[in-house]
Formats: C-alpha cells, structure tokens, sequence
C-alpha cells in the first residue's frame, strides 16, 4: 500500500496525546505532547495540527485530556468544566466546523450518559474521541473509493492547500481519491499549489505525496492557469472547511481562484469532503464568515522580511467559491451532482439514519 | 510630484553605467557599477535589473559600456565585436523583445553611421542609448496621460509584479496611469500580487507606490478572487513583455491568472505598454516562447528550504493571456481597444511614420 508510509496528524495512545508540529515539515518530524487546553488552543490556532477533520479529532482528544484533571470532581461540576474548556478549545479557529461538531459531540455525550463517577464518564468520553478517529478513518477510505473512479490512466490532478493524510485521521479527503487510485495501480500525475502564505502545498502535500511514491510536481499559485492552458491538467480536488447549504464552499485562500480557473478551462473541479462539513444552517457563502490572520505571514517568510515596513496587508485564511464553479462533492456517500440545494440536504438525512 | 523620490533602475552618468541591484530591495538600496558585458549579463539574467523597457535600456548601455575598449580598433572590427558582444547579451533573457529591440537599434545606428573613427562612433552609439532613455520617459509619461484618465475617485487597482519606475526609465507601465492619477489628486487604492516565485510586487511594487504616498495594499496572488468578490477591485493595470499581432499576452507568471479572475468578476483588465512591446512577427500567444527558470526558486526562500528534497517544480517566468481577456492597451498613442489584430497594426505605423 502506498500509504502506509504517511505520517499522522494526531496520535492518541495509552492516554497519551501528541499533534505532529506540521509547521515544521518536510524539514522536520516533530511530534510534540499536548497536555494542557493552553497549549491545545496554541497548536490548533497556531496551525500546527490543521485542515478540518483533523482539527476536530484534535478538539475532541484535546478536550477529553484537558478535563481529566476534573475525574475527581461530582459530575456536574465536571460537565461544567467540560463546557467551559470547549468554549475555549472552540474559539482556537471560528471557521471550521468540524471543531465545533467534535467538540460539542463530547459535550452530548457526556450530557448524555448515565454515570456514577466523573472517573467513568471521562472514560466514556475518551471512547466517543475514538469514535471520532474512527469513523473519519472510515469516511477517509470511502471518499477515496468514490473519488478514484473519477481518476483515469495519464490524468494530471491539480490540488490546493493539504487536504490529505496530514488533515484528517489517515488517508485525506482530497488526496483520499488519488492515494486510493494509486494503490490501484492507476498511473497520473499530480500538482500541488505551494499555497501562500503559509505553504501547506509546498510543505505538506508536496512531502506526503512523494511519501507515497506520486509522481507530485510543485508550482506557485499563480501558475494554475499556465498549467491549464498547457493541457497539463484533467480535474481539481480540494478539500473544504465549511459547505453553505446552497454548495458555497469555504476552503484556503485560493481554491476560488482555482475554481474560476477551472471553469474558464472547462476541467472539473471536485471538492471532496466528509458530510460532517456540510453545515445547513448556514444558508449561503455570505454568512461564513472569514478569518483574516496577522499581516506578518504575508510580509515575511523564514525569518526573512519580503515586503517594506508598515505595509498594509490582505491575509484571508479562507474564500467561498460560489457554487455553479463545482463539479460536484466526493463524500463517504458518494459524488453529489447539483442541484446543491438539494442533493446536499438529502446526504444529510442520509447521514442521519 | 509623487515621483520624485522614486528610485531608479538604470543610472548612466559621466560614462559610468550602475543598475540598482533589485534583488536586494525593498531592505537595500544598492547601486552596483557595471564593468563588463560579463557582469551586464550576469546582472540582467539574475533580474536584478528586470521589467522590459529597463531591460532595453540596461541592454543599450551595457552594449555601448561594454565595447568601449574597442575604441581604438578599426571601425570595422569595432562593428564586428559590437554585434558579438550585442548577441551575447541578447542572450541574457529570451522572452523579453524589448532587449533585442534596443540593441539592434544600437548595431544599426552603428552600421548607418559614417564616422572617421571607433572613438567618434562610440560616441554616436552612446548619444543613441541616452535616445532610448529619453524617448521610454517620454512613452511612460504619455501612458501615464492616457492611462489616469481610466482612474476614478474611490478605484480599486489591482496590479501584478513590477512595471513601475523599477521596470523603466522613469515613472513606470502599468504604474504611470497610478502615479499621474496621484499627481492629478484623486484619491484611490491600489493593491499588489506579491507575485511569486520572486516576490516582485511585495518587494518592489509594494516599495515605490509606498514612497509616492499611495494607498498600497499587498497580497498574496492566490487572494485575487477574494478581493474581487468583495468588491474591492474596479480595475487590473499590468504591464507586459511581449504582444503578439493578435493581442496575445506575454508577461509575468500569474497576469493571466489575474485575467481570467477579472472576466468572471467582469472587472476591465488593461495592459499598459509602449508600443514597442508589440511584435507583429509574432503572429499569436502559442509562438511566444516561456522561460523555464530554476526550481531553486519555487522550493526555497530567503535561504530557507520549503519544499521536500528533490521534488519536481514547474517554474515559467512568463505566461500568454488570450487576447479575449483584455479590455485594452494603454500605449504612449492611447488606449487600444479590439479588434487587436487591426488595432494593434495601426498603432505600430503610426509609431513608424
């Protein structure tokens, strides 16, 4: 298998929770233990552990390690302190929602069960965070199982960001198709966007792709159109951090650029994502509302000033590509076509069965 | 005049040829003497004098700087090494024809002059270069005329890499239309690509609008469609490096990038260039030829390694935007508007009469 080489994101062993400090790669392998909810809120919003289910599954464990210091408590004040700390946890990064649903999954949980001890209760919550880990791993493979009957023998695969084993607990969502068509022998190329300012495509896709044996080629973002006019690119997978119920999608700045590009192109453009991400209470694009980072990660790189003093900078961590530039979803149910409106509220009640 | 304390690329004075070294910028300000047709080329190739009108006057003088030894050789040798020494550096940059333009002028103003001695011709050839100097300020400032007439009240500009003062003699390309509209008081922002892989438009663009006192704002080139869809883009202005007969595009990776992302935005995108940039030999885009640059430049940054050991890159300096993309050419005669394959045509024999 060509995957099993990849690194994880997050590991959970013997009560023992660690993020691999993906600011650090491909350089450096680092993987450090979380032991406080300080130091969780610092990696999550420090983007050592990122991209979106990833970031839950680290809500999740991170939660359940930061309240352990609580199992000698009554249950009640527990569960209140169990709240109180995934207020916190969730405040780490406001855009993706798969934070906020693990977070709050622990909470219902924990509301939820019968027990005689905090002691026991946190052990239930530890199981539910496994859960969590789980069931990802296995909408991880699912994805890559729809989406790699979309790949095809001498297809170029353009991706953006890192959607892949890095973000989620194995495999990836949009390198799940591509991992997973490569262990079936399929034969194409990929393109990694190096993904400014903070370079997840260079430093990350780039890294877990030659892990894998792909045959990866970098370039910057703004050579997207280039490569699409050479006729060098079939189709676009990216991931997404938040879906609006009408399909507007948000994911790193940038997949829109790609997405206008890949319709001026005629090339398909595919996001890939767990249902997790869909949020039907968001009616549009218009009201996800957007991060925008510190100006210093535009005006320097490595330590190394790029641009004059006090300029002032645009840093959005995200765009919403509207959705009539979407090919369509590779979810662990499979591809939903449009009309988004639609088809996205009825892999929901799916989900829900 | 917002301009005055611009700096400027190509300084010829009292015989002594200095570029100000670009690559340095916008941290040092450093203006090197330049020697030798060795060190032109070197200094030309490795950009740290770039932009197509700079290159051409760069190009001119070093041609003359670099043959002043054969002063004392027969005029007919004096031709001969010339023509070596301007094929030579001609050599430096392939894509940009403002280079061969400039030094074919130098070679033929040499073979029309009818002078007793190598001395008395390189003086001629010296009068020719400070020609080409003064008539690409005058083209910038005639840009700059036709171009500000585009710009309103309460604009916002978007612009790709550098065609300012940097990339000229004086006042700029895609930049004068910004800077005679400073002069003129309108009150606009502008915002700059950093344009990757070399970060023109953080170091450089960033740089000179800042010290005319404009409302600079830089980003990243993968945040174009963000910014456009928050309507904070009324118009593009780049600059160019080469147009073919049928408005076809070469410049700076990523200009086309920006060309699609502003037909979807249905925001005018214009090119700002001196007519010389038109090469009516060149029939479309697909016979422009791309630079492929080193791969050093994708997967490091300011000596910091970001990207995996040994991964493939794509790196072309230049892409072609379709002619179907642009609103229209500010030139030094005005705005050029479709049908490019007439227009463009006209424009050129009115240049020559």
């Amino acid at each position: 298998m060509v995957t099993d080489k990849l690194p994880k994101a997050v590991v959970y062993k013997n009560g023992i929770l660690s993020f691999l400090d993906q600011t650090k790669l491909p350089l450096k392998v680092i993987y450090e233990e979380q032991k406080t909810c300080g130091q969780i809120y610092d990696s999550i919003k420090m983007l050592k552990v990122r991209g979106a289910p990833a970031i839950g599954i680290a809500g999740a464990y991170g939660l359940v390690v930061s309240v352990k210091k609580y199992i000698n408590e009554p249950v009640d004040n527990f569960i209140t302190e169990l709240k109180k700390t995934g207020e916190y946890l969730n405040s780490s990064r406001p855009t993706a929602v798969n934070l906020s649903w693990a977070i709050n999954r622990i909470i219902k949980k924990a509301e939820n069960s019968i027990c005689n001890s905090s002691e026991e209760l946190w052990l239930e919550l530890e199981k539910e965070a496994d859960n969590i880990y789980n069931e990802d791993k296995e909408i991880c493979v699912n994805i890559g199982k729809y989406g790699a009957e979309l790949i095809y023998d001498n297809f170029g695969i353009l991706t953006h960001c890192n959607a892949g084993a890095l973000a989620v607990s194995e495999l990836g969502t949009a390198l799940a198709p591509i991992y997973t068509a490569l262990n079936q022998g399929k034969n194409f190329r990929v393109y990694a966007d190096e993904t400014r300012p903070l370079l997840q495509g260079a430093r990350l896709t780039s890294y877990e792709l030659q892990q894998a044996g792909a045959d990866i080629t970098l370039l910057c973002d703004n050579m997207a159109a280039y490569a699409m006019s050479k006729g060098l690119i079939d189709m676009v997978i990216v991931g997404c951090d938040r879906v609006a119920a009408n399909g507007d999608t948000a994911n790193k700045i940038g997949t829109m650029n790609v997405a206008v590009l890949a319709d001026y192109f005629k090339i398909p453009f595919y996001v890939a994502c767990p249902s997790s991400t869909f949020d039907n209470m968001t009616l549009t694009g218009k009201d996800i509302m957007i991060e925008q980072r510190d100006s210093h990660e535009v005006t320097h790189f490595g330590g190394v000033q790029t641009a004059p003093d006090n300029v002032k900078v645009l840093n959005p961590a995200f765009d919403v590509t509207p959705n009539e530039l979407i090919t369509g979803f590779i979810t662990e149910y499979g591809i939903i076509k449009p009309p988004y409106i639609i088809n996205l509220e009825n892999i929901l009640h799916k989900g829900r069965k």
